[in-house]
C-alpha cells in the first residue's frame, strides 16, 4: 500500500493540490479555481474529485492517503480544526478539517496559511535545519509564523505569531486593528505605498513617482521600488523606514525568539537587495553590542510552492507524533 | 528504593537547596553561603555536602537521587551545561552540569535562573496550567522566561528570552546592552530610579522626592513607589512610564508568543497594585480592538522558593522526555 499525503493550499482564487509520497517527494500537483461564491461544501467537493483524479494518474484511491493538510487564510482555531473567520473564502466558524476528513476518509490537520508558510521553508526551504526560526510575511499586511523548540508557536486561543501587529513605535501610525505604530502600519506593501502617496501628496515635487501618481491615480510599493532602483529621493527615504522598522522587529524578535534564522516571504521580496540589504543594516545598526549574533536575515526560496509542501508536512509531522487521528 | 530530585538554586551570595520526593513534594531545604571567592569546585563540593547532609536526616543517600537541577545567574549555554559567564559568581566557561554530575553522581540539567523561576511558577505557580506562559523579571535588569507549546523557549545559541531587551522606544535612553530604548533602558527597578533621579536633578522642584535625595544622596525605587503611595507628582509620572513602557512589552510578547499569562516577578513587585493595576490600564489602552484578549498580567507567587522547585521540576521533566543522561 502506497503512503500518499497530499498537501492543501486554499486561497481566495485558486486551491493548489499536491500529492506526496512519504519520503515528501512530490508526486503530483494541480490548481482548481476556488468559486468561493459557491460555498464551502461545494469547495471541499472540489478538493475531494481534485485529489482522487490526481490519484488516479498514478492508479491509486483515496484509502491509499496517509493524512492531508489544509492550509486556509483567515482566524483558525487549529486545535478544533475550525476556520473562525476567513473573509476571502467567505467562511464563518467552518468545520473545515472535519468536513475534508469527511471527504478524503483520512487524518486532516487544518492550520493558518502563514504558518504552514513557515512550516514548508522549515521542511524544505531557507528554513531547514533551524529548530528556531521565524517566517514574516510581507503583503497587504505582515504576517508570519514562528518555530520554536522545532515545533510551530501558536500560543493560547491561537494568539501568538501575529508579528504584523508587535508595535515598534508607540503612539505612531494608526494600523487598522486599531494599534497604533505596529510594523504593518509601517513596513507592509500597503503601507509602504501608501507613506509615499501621502509624502507625494503633501510636498515631494520633485519625486519621479509624482509622474506615476498622476498617470495612475495611485502608487504601488512596487513603484516605490522600482523609482529607488532609478535613484529617486522619495522612494529612498520611504523604503529606509519601511527597512528600518522591518530591522527594529527582527531585533525584538531575537530577544524573544533567539530565531536562528529570520526569513521574508511574499510579493515585496521581487525587490531583492533594495529591501534585504537596508534590513540588515538597520539591524546591524539597532542590535545590542553586548554580543555578535548568529541570526541569518534572509528570504524564503519556496515561493507559492510552499503551501502545498508546508501542509503535506505538517500531515506527515503530526502523523509522526501521534497528534492526527 | 527513594527516588528524590534536587533543586539547587545558585546565586551569588547564596545557594538554596531542596529536596523533593517523585510527586515534588518538599521533604527538606536548606540555605548555606556561596563564598564565590573560594571558587567553582568549593562551590560545587559544598552543594555535595549540603545535599548528603539534607538526605541523611532521612537515612538517604546519593545514590537514592534520581536527578538535580541547578540554576545560575549569568550566561548558560544549556545544551552543554557550561556556565559562560557569570561575574556574579566568577565563573567563566565553567562545565558546572558534569561538575555536579561528578560530585553528586546523578544526572543534571543545567540552567538560567529566570528560566528556572519561570519553569517553577509554571509548575507550581501562578504559571500552573498555561503551556504557554511568560515570567518577567523586574529587578536591577529585566530579563524572564518564556515557555511555548509547555517548553522553555531557549532559541539559537540561548539567544531567546531576552526579553528586556526588546525595543519599545526606536532612538530611546540608551541600555548597559548598546542598544537604545530596550524596556530595560525605562522600566527595570534601577532604571525607575535613574530617571527619577536624572527628574530631581534637572527640575521637579516640588517632589517630596526631593528630601530622600538630599538625605540618602541617592533614590531607589522603592523610595519611588513609596512616595506614589503618598501621592508625590514626580512619582506618578515616573512610575507611569515604567508601567506603559512594561504594558507595550505585554502587547508586542502577545503578539509574537501568545501567552495565556504573564507573570511579574522580582523586588518590584513590592509594590503591589501600585505597579500592576498601571501595566493593565496602558495594556487595555494600547492593545488592539480587533478581538477580545484574554491574557492574564499578574504577579507571581512563589516568590524565591521558585528557584529550588523550579530547578527540581525541570529535573523530573527532562529525565521523564529522556533529556536526561
Amino acid at each position: 500500500m502506497a503512503e500518499i499525503f497530499v498537501g492543501i493550499d486554499l486561497g481566495g482564487t485558486n486551491i493548489k493540490i499536491g500529492c506526496f509520497d512519504s519520503n515528501l517527494n512530490l508526486l503530483t500537483e494541480t490548481s482548481v479555481p476556488t468559486l468561493v461564491e459557491n460555498g464551502a461544501s461545494d469547495i471541499v467537493d472540489r478538493i475531494g474529485q481534485t485529489v482522487e483524479s490526481l490519484l488516479g494518474q498514478y492508479g491509486l484511491a483515496l484509502s491509499e492517503i496517509a493524512a492531508a493538510g489544509i492550509g486556509t487564510p483567515g482566524v483558525v482555531d487549529v486545535e478544533n480544526g475550525i476556520v473562525l473567520n476567513a473573509p476571502n473564502l467567505k467562511f464563518n466558524d467552518t468545520p473545515l478539517r472535519q468536513m475534508i476528513r469527511d471527504r478524503l476518509g483520512c487524518p486532516v490537520v487544518l492550520e493558518n496559511d502563514a504558518n504552514v508558510t513557515c512550516w514548508g521553508e522549515h521542511v524544505a526551504g531557507a528554513g531547514k535545519g533551524a529548530q528556531d526560526m521565524i517566517l514574516i510575511t510581507l503583503g497587504t499586511g505582515v504576517g508570519g509564523g514562528i518555530i520554536s523548540n522545532g515545533e510551530l508557536v501558536h500560543g493560547y486561543a491561537n494568539a501568538g505569531a501575529e508579528i504584523g501587529h508587535m508595535i515598534v513605535q508607540p503612539g505612531g501610525r494608526l494600523c487598522g486593528c486599531g494599534q497604533k505604530g505596529c510594523v504593518e502600519a509601517y513596513s507592509s506593501a500597503s503601507s509602504t505605498a501608501r507613506r509615499a502617496i501621502e509624502a507625494l501628496q503633501e510636498n515631494a515635487e520633485d519625486s519621479t513617482l509624482q509622474q506615476v501618481l498622476k498617470e495612475n491615480g495611485t502608487v504601488t510599493c512596487e513603484d516605490v521600488y522600482d523609482h529607488l532602483a532609478k535613484g529617486d529621493d522619495l522612494a529612498r527615504q520611504i523604503t529606509d523606514t519601511t527597512a528600518e522598522y522591518l530591522a527594529l522587529l527582527c531585533v525584538s524578535l531575537l530577544h524573544v525568539a533567539g530565531p536562528e534564522r529570520i526569513l521574508f516571504y511574499g510579493g515585496m521580496i521581487a525587490a531583492g537587495d533594495l529591501l534585504l540589504e537596508p534590513i540588515k543594516k538597520y539591524f546591524r545598526q539597532h542590535i545590542w553590542t553586548l554580543q555578535h549574533e548568529e541570526i541569518e536575515l534572509c528570504f524564503a526560496e519556496l515561493g507559492t510552492h510552499a503551501g502545498i509542501i508546508g501542509n503535506a508536512a505538517l500531515a506527515t509531522h503530526r502523523l509522526e507524533k501521534g497528534q492526527l487521528t
